[in-house]
């Protein structure tokens, strides 16, 4: 049982840690921080802190457990502004979606206490955003990636490992690199080419006429391009050198397919085609099998 | 009120086309051709059809209007067995997802009937296919452009418009190159895209790991990737000026992107995608307001 978690961001991702912990009875209290007072007024009404504080000396003292679950812009500030106040027992992790570049952050803001952070991404996430949209539930059976460092200890590690656990998160152990490498090839690229393809049609002059004839293909395909440019200028930054290298990679694949157009190589064509739909229906039949098994068999990976 | 319509291909598409006419008591006997004995044989015991014929001449006999819904590789040949029996009476129109082409090909089969013939795509679909996909109301509300040629009458565009109309559908009339230029834009290049990112993915040397790690947002983004590869091959090669350009197009848009984060140009790269994410907003409000007209008021577009 962890007597004291520490949130710092109490909206979506914060939030529903925040809730899951409470409803598996694995947190005694739960102390919110939060730039906006209306924010953290509005997650003590809705149950998800126990108690809220403006004050990081008082916030983080005698915490078991630190979540930084702010924009990942104000990370490295605050990590900055807890590390005169974090005692040798409190463990610090948080929830960005990148990770070499906290890294970075985290050990020039935390110095010899390094060896306390633990960096992580839960892999969720829904389309509303702050504490009213957080969920008890939002974690079942969802990854929850942590990128230890050289410095951690074992039981460190398994202190953040183990609060996932109880949140119903699969947790999973990647080093900061290969977290980045693969987010960049299977989300941050994705999100860069939605944006790119609909900013490309909204800048048309006949833009108007095209986007009256676009249907659920073009619907799905541009989902993430929905989300927050603010977000995600920041993740293709921070992750600048990996998303970079992903979209030269697709370039070539573009390059490649559009010269089998300009051919008229049909059977080229179709098996580009052919080999993607297999791909992704084997995926799905694989996401699919593993969200029946039960969620308790799916903790420990 | 049609006495006879007969339809060529008894799938998804036609199999809807006529479960929706015999909703709408628009029409006396509807027959069913098609390569697949069973197919047809399946049509018939589902009510799709009235009667089944394996004699293209006494298919088309006497029939007010006739649907190609065939996959587009068929049309050329189709259209040319049809011809010889085609009564100056009959209105034929086809409802394949390109239009330039098949107005080559009809042009080509039907010779001075070519006045006949209204090329037609309805904007509608399912996962599924085949006569069991099939649903009275799939066209409810849907976009079907008509491209209508100069040597159309007008009451022979109108006896097609009229019949989708029935079908509840909304029927948009647009030039056989305008309609391919939108449908490359809005439809053909995102399905490609889509095909190559997959393929880039299911062929790197650590593809297992990079989809273990995909979520919804890949989900969502990749789709359209398990979209049949032989009949999005036919689209793309029928349509290859219009997608090659929008993919020229596109790739200039990501070349600019790639340079904006190479110079970590913050500012530039949220503007991208606050534009991006606007017009998506502002297309999404656009259909929902659509979707909420009763479909009543939607005809005669």
């Amino acid at each position: 049982m962890l007597k004291k978690v520490t949130i710092f961001g109490v909206g979506l991702i914060g939030g529903s840690f925040a809730l899951a912990l409470k409803q598996a009875a694995a947190v005694s209290v739960v102390t919110g921080v939060g730039r906006r007072a209306q924010t953290v007024q509005r997650a003590l009404e809705l149950g998800i802190i126990d108690e809220a504080s403006t004050d990081i000396a008082s916030a983080v003292k005698d915490a078991d457990l630190i979540l930084i679950a702010t924009p990942v812009a104000q990370t490295a500030a605050l990590l900055a502004a807890i590390q005169p106040h974090l005692q040798p027992g409190t463990v610090i992790t948080d929830a960005g979606s990148t990770k070499t570049d906290v890294v970075v952050a985290a050990r020039a803001a935390l110095g010899n206490k390094i060896h306390q952070f633990v960096p992580g991404h839960p892999i969720a996430g829904r389309e509303q955003n702050g504490p009213d949209a957080a969920l008890a539930d939002l974690y079942v059976s969802k990854k929850v990636v942590l990128t230890a460092l050289p410095e951690n200890a074992v039981d460190t590690v398994e202190r953040v490992a183990k609060a996932w656990q109880q949140c119903g998160a699969v947790v999973h152990h990647l080093s900061a690199e290969e977290h980045d490498a693969v987010f960049a090839a299977v989300s941050h690229l994705p999100h860069l080419l939605a944006y790119a393809l609909v900013n490309d049609i909204a800048t048309k002059p006949h833009a108007a006429r095209l986007f009256q004839y676009a249907a659920s293909g073009f619907r799905d395909f541009t989902r993430i391009a929905g989300s927050s440019p603010e977000m995600w200028r920041d993740i293709s930054l921070a992750n600048k050198h990996a998303v970079v290298a992903e979209l030269d990679s697709y370039t070539a694949q573009l390059a490649q397919l559009r010269t089998l157009l300009v051919n008229e190589d049909g059977p080229a064509i179709e098996a580009v085609f052919s080999r993607a739909q297999k791909a992704r229906l084997d995926w799905i039949a694989a996401i699919e099998a593993a969200e029946q098994r039960p969620s308790f068999e799916q903790g420990g990976d």
